[in-house]
């Protein structure tokens, strides 16, 4: 089952690897990962999305939450939250196929941020499932580029 | 200096913490990271924002390119790329501050994701400039939490 483990961090040089070595020393690949800064500039948080065992992910956070320079681990799973993420992705467009091209990104609320003679540039931003979709479609065209940024969530109440 | 690094590596457990190791161990701290899939599920990209001198930085791009997971480093800096960066910020709002924040929400054209009687929270795409301006606008009304995907960015032309 893949999990989406907020963390905040102390802002400070080694964190990463350090909490990115806690994984894969369990041999867990992290399927996507977002760090950046807080309205605390000393403080940054991690979203990390983790496919895992119930149980190993438990020993986990522990051992997250055991390194000092993490101020706190929240596995959002099961609890309701806002998740988005943000791709680019170039694809190839003929002047035949442009406007078809032009027609998907609209249906998914995408903007077109580049277009040469070659190429259209799209920026989407979404649920996983929605940007899915979308790059699903968009396959048939040829797929010159892709960026993601990995998924970022937020608990909808309280803090 | 700011540097945009942006880096193919193998989808497998321990290169993002051999990667995030090469750069604490020169004590850069990261400012931001997002690695996700791109159109080949066995292929990440993560790209790597750093403040870091010239010369080191060359450094480290040779010992990334050393290792064996790492597929192609590119430094973005002072090339011709897009970049983009997304945001959640959850807002205090009172009835009487509320339409003042969806009006911020709106200038800056980002979308408001969830509404309750004490919070808004906003989805912001766009620039880092473009993000911290509409940040700073919201400080005044208290932020209660900010989850940042970090900056991707693409070259404009060719791949």
């Amino acid at each position: 089952m893949k999990h989406i483990i907020s963390v905040l961090v102390e802002n400070k040089s080694g964190v990463l690897s350090h909490v990115a070595g806690l994984f894969s020393s369990r041999g867990f690949n992290i399927s996507s990962l977002a760090v950046g800064e807080t309205q605390d500039p000393t403080v940054s948080r991690m979203t990390i999305v983790v496919e895992a065992d119930e149980r190993i992910l438990e020993q986990i956070m522990k051992q997250l939450n055991k390194l000092i320079d993490v101020i706190k681990v929240q596995d959002l799973t099961g609890q309701d939250f806002i998740d988005r993420e943000l791709v680019l992705v170039k694809v190839d467009a003929k002047s035949s196929s442009r406007s078809e091209i032009l027609q998907i990104a609209n249906t998914f609320r995408a903007r077109v941020v580049d277009v040469n003679p070659k190429t259209v540039t799209i920026e989407v931003t979404g649920h996983t499932k929605k940007i899915n979709a979308m790059l699903q479609l968009l396959l048939e065209f040829g797929i010159k580029d892709i960026v993601r940024t990995g998924r970022i969530a937020m608990t909808r109440t309280g803090k």
